[in-house]
């Protein structure tokens, strides 16, 4: 580790570093009074497309919390709303008119961020200029598999039958989707890294609903696609592979610098079949900051005992924090990390 | 095999077959026109209570395809309402209270089958009768930690997060209640054994929301009481255990003589974990349902694949068929399986 580079971005390269970094996915969110109070004057799009509300919200836990590292306030169907598919947030978003025809495909345009997401930028750009220097932004995306449930299914859903079926009975419209939804990624994130974001990280919600060969097949070729996009920008790249503890033969194939991973899957064994050339990040169960303070600790220790010793692991839950948290057990959480894990 | 042993139960006790067994998980539903035609008459509440109507809906798919296995129609919560607890489907089971103090899991009665739920058992007689010899029935329950959730949250839920942080914030109600579950769950299936089912399935629908540890801590235990409380019944256990993939050393601890996989885990890769005592079941993903005719055999023989010569495998659905599929499809399906797998 040299003097100067924080420790976030140390883990994410697999160097030592003096404590473990730790943040928490939605750590900008709901279970924060400070964040439901911004809420109550703005609606979720107006915040999302407010590059000073946006920034201020992002900052909110960075403020309360010894966190290594922040993530820009956003949603990864900003982009796509980019794309001019409209759609609401009731509160997961609802695609007015589900894209699947070939045609629909074929309509969507690419993403040019200045003209569809400025907004963003902007907010990278005043995070990072309110933001401590060793607190590194994360810039992300949603996986082309994720943003394809969300547009063939229209709507939220609990195991996404209707593009799962798509997928399917269209495979061909389905790839070519992916493929149109990656490349617009690589031009979003690639932007995100100009405006300032310091890593990059890639949100696979779904991808864990494929079994291991239609992972494979489906949706490991357009993460592909932008993991290797992405390779000349210089930032650490993550991938988030949520559920997906039987998909990581396909991987450890990618080009990634860390993968996040579920509370459902073990570290330890994860690691095995990543080798060591990855960095891991997770992945406390959400449930565990409603444990007692002692056995919250517990929890920590299992996570840690599991990873096993070596650089190369970014603490963080297992998935979204739930908005019913106690942000006192937020604190517990980051406090305790960092003195378990002082060197 | 002896001569007159069907096919399905000599799998489930892994002895070698003349063709691989094949059943699917929710056969009696609505992807059928004759199940919505009984259920344009009746609810669903009705039907899991009348014998004749339930027997009927059972029948329906034996009639349709070569399956060689029937389930009885019913509910994993019908033994609840039996309990004591008053509840709705809307569709999915809404708990008018839900139990959240140990006063409340104190007050949970016992099961009297011939009481509480005579007409489950009546159903499963009238159903014996009516099936072919080489088509055995098999009876069912939740597990303790899928009824756990259900009663705790009150409504399905996508990720489960009350149970899941009720589970950590009140340990020892949690337990005392999966424990009375399953005394109940014992009781009940002995009784639909005695009516004449000649297997018995438990379903852990939620399960795989805990990661290794919970599992272990959590949904483990009571899961072998229940099968230890059976080990007398002398018909072959089935444990069901969806999205399990990452709690399988846990899983292989269990007596059961057969372990139901859901389609993200892979079957082969379960096998090694849960060594040569145990047949599998499954784990087509329902979603292949909705492929070519060409591409569904290709998924089938990926399916047959994994799982890897020799006996001790029951092909089925990794969930539960889906109301979309198309009824010619699942046709395909059975009689492929009987094809490629015929000695």
């Amino acid at each position: 580790m040299t003097n100067d580079e924080p420790v976030f971005l140390a883990a994410c390269r697999g160097k030592p570093v003096s404590h473990m970094p730790v943040w928490v996915m939605r750590q900008a969110g709901r279970y924060l009074p400070e964040y439901r109070a911004v809420r109550a004057k703005v609606g979720f799009t107006e915040l999302t497309r407010s590059p000073e509300l946006a920034c201020e919200v992002t900052l909110q836990p960075i403020r309360r919390f010894a966190l290594d590292a922040s993530i820009i306030f956003s949603d990864i169907m900003v982009p796509i709303e980019g794309m001019g598919v409209a759609l609401e947030y009731a509160p997961g978003p609802v695609i007015a008119e589900p894209v699947r025809t070939l045609k629909q495909v074929e309509a969507l345009r690419p993403i040019v961020p200045e003209r569809d997401v400025p907004f963003v930028m902007e907010a990278i750009k005043l995070t990072r200029a309110g933001l401590p220097k060793h607190v590194p932004l994360i810039g992300f995306a949603g996986s082309p598999f994720t943003l394809f449930s969300y547009l063939v299914a229209g709507k939220p859903s609990k195991e996404f039958s209707v593009p799962r079926a798509f997928a399917q009975a269209e495979p061909e419209i389905s790839a070519r989707l992916m493929e149109k939804l990656a490349d617009a990624m690589i031009v979003y994130l690639k932007a995100q890294a100009n405006a300032g974001a310091q890593a990059l990280m890639l949100f696979e919600s779904w991808g864990g609903l494929l079994g291991p060969n239609d992972y494979a097949r489906i949706a490991l070729p357009p993460v592909k696609r932008i993991i290797d996009g992405l390779k000349d920008v210089g930032v650490p790249l993550i991938y988030f592979a949520n559920q997906c503890g039987g998909n990581l033969a396909s991987i450890a194939t990618l080009n990634a610098d860390v993968i996040g991973l579920d509370w459902r899957t073990s570290l330890g064994a994860a690691r095995k079949v990543l080798g060591p050339g990855k960095a891991v990040q997770g992945n406390l169960d959400p449930a565990h900051l409603f444990s007692s303070p002692e056995n919250l600790k517990k929890r920590v220790d299992e996570v840690l005992a599991d990873a096993g010793p070596g650089p190369g692991h970014i603490f963080n839950l297992g998935h979204g924090i739930w908005p019913e948290t106690d942000p006192d057990s937020v604190a517990r959480l980051v406090d305790y990390v960092h003195e378990r894990t002082r060197a």
